[in-house]
């Protein structure tokens, strides 16, 4: 089965039904099993073989400059969003290759429409823009905070359907990624951040915070998965516990999708191939 | 009756039927009849006192930081566009306001939505944003030169909806201005620029070729208007053969939406007040 099939989120989404630890592209080794490691090795060099071929159909992509590709990642603080980008990004091509991490707004930023700020980074053609948080948090962490009630809270869903309707029609596949791990694996990451002093910078206290609003926030996903997934703007639910298996799983949707856009070099120029230089 | 009402686009509009000539307020003088001269000596000091009060308007905008008021200007080739900017805003404070010449996009600009270049600079909180053409370029000399169909016309005007509903429900004031000359008065600019030594330096080739379809950019300005003209996001037929009756039609206009807004420089702070500097 497809991966875009197989991962889109189902409508009435119920994030609590859904398995963050199931690992559906797992090879246990059958009859020979594995160690954990060696697990997570076979599926790191998995990922990079995804990702060598990633790299090809982006290359293809820059040199057509024709469609353009956005993915956008969203998760609970620590679900590996900055993961996600160094596994599968780090040995493509920056060229054409473009990265936004979205924080807390700025004041200039809040003075403007929430998605002011976004549209500067969509992709152009050719081109592969990746959203770390993106417009979404202006339907999640503001609403759990409050500071949208419920009224302006639907306004802005249409606000997004309408941004990504905008980008979908002027040629750009849109591949929106929830990155899904439970209350237990942000417990333990948190507490491996907080042990590790070579991990303890990433560490904010303002976590702790919101993941006492765990149930707020999932419920918050749920409403707006549910409200802005789309045909031209799908959303993929992955189960993220395990980081190596996360990392397999994207690299697998992300190429499904480079391929189903059927990129090709340029066609050569008989002309230039018959051109000697002198 | 309120220029809003006097001057909004009708359903149905004919630009043909428009007379381009018209001067609703201007004062001949009665029995007292004036010179041409005199006349527009009268409505400079007349957009004059009007810019002044603008002027007051925009500082308490500012001043609050709460609405954005944002003007698009478009109108045929020498239809004046760059001289009411030059005659209405050149005596305000230009902390808080900006305007924003769009020009045929870059090739850059050319590689995204049509809507990339046009979103930053739209007004923030405080500010006024003036657009000197506009994202209606993208529906109307595309669609005179058959760059775009009719169905990514119409796709065009349903993004555009969206976009300025975005703008509307985020809190901007949006007056479009449709600056409406006739085809004589057109003929007349431009024989003035080539005959004026120190103008000919505005004169545009690609302006003669424009103005051979002159019939179907008013055929697209018309269904352009129709279709965009929203009451979030009124559109305004300003008779513009009279530069100076022109200027003061627009003051009028734009006084009035910013009397609308009820603005008022910020409650002076009692502690504040109360403060003696030593």
């Amino acid at each position: 089965m497809k991966a875009r099939t197989r991962f889109r989120a189902p409508a009435g989404l119920k994030l609590r039904d859904a398995d963050a630890g199931a690992t559906p592209l797992r090879d246990n080794g059958g009859m020979h099993p594995k160690s954990k490691d060696q697990i997570k090795a076979h599926e790191r060099e998995l990922t990079d073989a995804l990702t060598a071929k990633i790299s090809l159909h982006q290359q293809m992509l820059y040199s057509q400059r024709k469609q353009k590709v956005l993915l956008v990642l969203q998760g609970m603080d620590t679900s590996g969003k900055d993961g996600t980008v160094r596994a599968l990004f780090s040995r493509i091509n920056p060229m054409g290759l473009n990265a936004t991490q979205f924080k807390a707004p700025s004041l200039d930023e809040a003075a403007h429409d929430f998605l002011w700020r976004i549209h500067p980074h969509v992709p152009g053609a050719g081109e592969i823009a990746i959203f770390n948080r993106s417009h979404y948090e202006d339907v999640l962490v503001t609403r759990v905070q409050k500071l949208i009630d419920d009224k302006e809270c639907k306004r802005r869903y249409a606000h997004i359907a309408d941004f990504e309707r905008l980008l979908a029609e002027t040629g750009t596949v849109i591949v929106k990624v929830f990155l899904h791990i439970s209350k237990e694996e942000q417990r333990a990451r948190l507490q491996a951040r907080l042990d590790d002093p070579e991990k303890q910078w990433k560490f904010d206290e303002n976590d702790i915070v919101q993941r006492k609003r765990w149930d707020d926030y999932r419920d918050a996903y749920e409403r707006a998965i549910g409200a802005t997934d789309a045909d031209h703007a799908p959303w993929y639910i992955i189960p993220a516990d395990s980081k190596t298996h996360r990392n397999l799983l994207i690299a697998t949707l992300l190429l499904e999708v480079m391929e189903d856009l059927n990129l090709a070099f340029p066609e050569p120029d008989p002309r230039l191939s018959a051109l000697k230089i002198d």
